[in-house]
């Protein structure tokens, strides 16, 4: 293993990668300092463009696949190796931020240009990547780009899928080829070398602890459950209690038994009732139906399968008076990024002297797609107040400087320990 | 006193009263065994003039006043003496049921009716009222006809109220006088000597019990708050317990916190959470609002003081993290009859070997205004299940006969012990 690229690698230029960020921030800018950015929107779009013709003038090829994912290639020394890809996404919610996804996308670009001002050649091509669709806003399923990509959705039924006015995918992705015209297509699962995607936090942790960089150890798995209540409706006013069937007190009851059974004193699990609705919701009348869901997560599979195989029974034995039906609507397990490219971002910090540690991701990203197709990792920035999905989310120009940086490092280190 | 009015009163007719009561649910019947008839709308027009047409068959005067109060008089033998005063409302709600409100009227018909059968005569006039608008639901507010008639409500802002489609309550009169051409004015405020209504229970009690009449010793007190708890909206999957201020999880505090302060072994206090709402209301966020309302009624004036005065501390304190206002929007004390009345409609109970106990009514009731007016009563009779406001609501032909002859009774007694 030959040390010199990693050592050689200058740093990552803050001002142009903070400049970077303004720019495309401009792209669906909603006036409020945030973004409003659906996938393949005429925005979307034209920030696709704009990284494009950034590639273009690199002489790097640009190639588009059927379902709007966008990869700039930087040739490798061998290019018998697939590539390494670093990127995020580019779209958002609808009151999104400056930071999710792009950040991901610009760590990459800077990355690579760095590399290029340095003449750094890898022996790997080098891809940066936008996912298209991440946030499942304008098209179901979030991660479709990516999780087509890998093999994890199939492609007739998603292609066909359409946004709430109609359009389809097809028709977008056709629309992203026509301003890109200069792209050539991309197959579907073209192998990669090896996958490593940068990502704000969203959450408060790394701010909290003044740490510099979040080594993501796994995107932790999800299940999510919808329960009814359904009590009897009453006058309030001359209605015993020992005649009634609250919903809404059974509901409280369910709720409370839920808190108990999610309690966790290293405050890991991830347990919120999110949506939770009362019928008929009048003032004077006892509520005969009580709806709501559970999103529970946590990054050990083993937790998932022991406190989410308890819900059913734990709502059923805490209603007193009422019917309770659960119903499981997503069980996803929790997806480990391996230990070897985590400890590689580890050796990256260290070198530099930035503080890490290692976290789980609380979020999905394109990331958990990528796993089962190549070593993948991640790398967290921190974000203020761990606000994300919000005009307000913010990273600081030097958190982003430092991901890029880890990102670079992490590059030319996977370049010469990974295979071809 | 003499005793032979009420021992000469002979039974009242089980089949007439119920022959009443199937033909004034033909007014507004809907079809699936309830009955939809708003304040004044054309069927409870079409009611108000058969039952005058009754009265002007007897000869009776009838009178309208400016709030649709319609009035059937039977005279007395002293004519310088107020009237004894029964009846209830005809107006239903939406989805109402056959026999809330026009049972009180009828039976108060049917005590007439046999008065005049048996050529009893009382000293004072007998009157058989109509309240208008009692519901509330076509008008604002409930219990409109007898709060203004006993000098409770102003006459201007009420008597312009108008219905959702804005037709105004005094179009809706004059529709009245105009079926009912032979009836003359009414004043407001005219003197009652008494005041008794029959009403349906509304509640389970007396079902349950197996007692025959309910005695009302009071309508309860009710006091109304709104509270609004507020936190912070944040990523489901991201978000530490720690960092949180989740709405929904202070209110499940506050909620438990309520329904400790209101707990009551004797379950004589009513407390209800009908509304509640939270916000944002999506699976994967954490909510930031919930707003709830409290109904809370009890009959003794002390105990809605002592605990509703605790609401808003009880609230405050209860939540953790989240901001909580609370603000009260009605505070009504309990109405309480006079003993002397419901001693009276006791002994006309034992005379006819009915069942009977005293209780409280839990809903409002057009006697709640006429108490303070002249010496009042109400007397309840069961109905199935207790249930009421609904198309299912049923009371058994036996059961409003025997609540009608209490009233014959009653009347009967209160005119020989009132003053004139």
């Amino acid at each position: 293993m030959s040390r010199h690229h990693a050592d050689a690698m200058p740093h990552v230029n803050t001002d142009r990668l903070w400049q970077w960020h303004m720019r495309m921030a401009r792209f669906g800018a909603t006036g409020r300092g945030g973004v409003n950015r659906p996938a393949l929107s005429t925005d979307d779009i034209e920030l696709h463009k704009q990284i494009a013709l950034w590639a273009r003038e690199r002489k790097f090829d640009v190639e588009i696949d059927d379902y709007g994912n966008q990869f700039m290639r930087r040739p490798g020394t061998d290019e018998n190796c697939a590539p390494l890809v670093s990127g995020s996404h580019s779209d958002s919610q609808p009151t999104g931020g400056r930071f999710d996804g792009i950040s991901g996308v610009l760590a990459a670009l800077e990355a690579v240009e760095v590399m290029e001002e340095a003449r750094i050649r890898t022996r790997h091509p080098l891809e940066i990547v936008i996912w298209n669709n991440e946030e499942g806003v304008r098209f179901r399923p979030t991660q479709m780009g990516s999780a087509v990509y890998a093999g994890h959705a199939r492609l007739g039924p998603l292609q066909a899928a359409v946004d709430p006015q109609g359009v389809s995918l097809e028709t977008e992705v056709d629309r992203l080829r026509q301003a890109v015209d200069f792209a050539s297509e991309r197959s579907l699962g073209k192998p990669f070398a090896g996958y490593l995607e940068l990502h704000i936090e969203q959450g408060p942790i790394l701010e909290e602890e003044q740490i510099d960089i979040g080594i993501v150890t796994s995107i932790q798995g999800t299940r999510k459950f919808e329960v009814q209540i359904l009590g009897e409706a009453a006058h309030a006013g001359t209605t015993p209690s020992r005649n009634r069937r609250d919903a809404l007190v059974d509901a409280v009851n369910v709720v409370k038994a839920l808190q108990i059974l999610f309690y966790d004193p290293l405050d890991l699990v991830r347990f919120t009732i999110g949506q939770f609705e009362v019928k008929p919701g009048a003032l004077a009348v006892v509520p005969d139906n009580v709806f709501f869901t559970i999103d529970f997560r946590h990054h050990e599979d083993a937790v998932l399968k022991s406190l989410g195989d308890q819900v059913k029974a734990v709502c059923e034995d805490a209603a007193e008076r009422c019917n309770v039906s659960v119903t499981e609507t997503r069980n996803a397990h929790s997806e480990n990024f391996p230990k070897s490219v985590q400890k590689i971002v580890e050796t990256a910090c260290s070198a530099r002297g930035y503080t890490y540690r290692y976290l789980p991701s609380g979020a999905g990203h394109d990331a958990r797609y990528l796993n089962a197709f190549c070593p993948s990792g991640m790398v967290f920035i921190p974000c203020r107040n761990g606000i994300s999905h919000n005009e307000a989310e913010y990273a600081d120009p030097a958190a982003l400087a430092k991901g890029a940086q880890i990102v670079a490092d992490t590059l030319l280190m996977l370049d010469e320990q990974l295979a071809s």
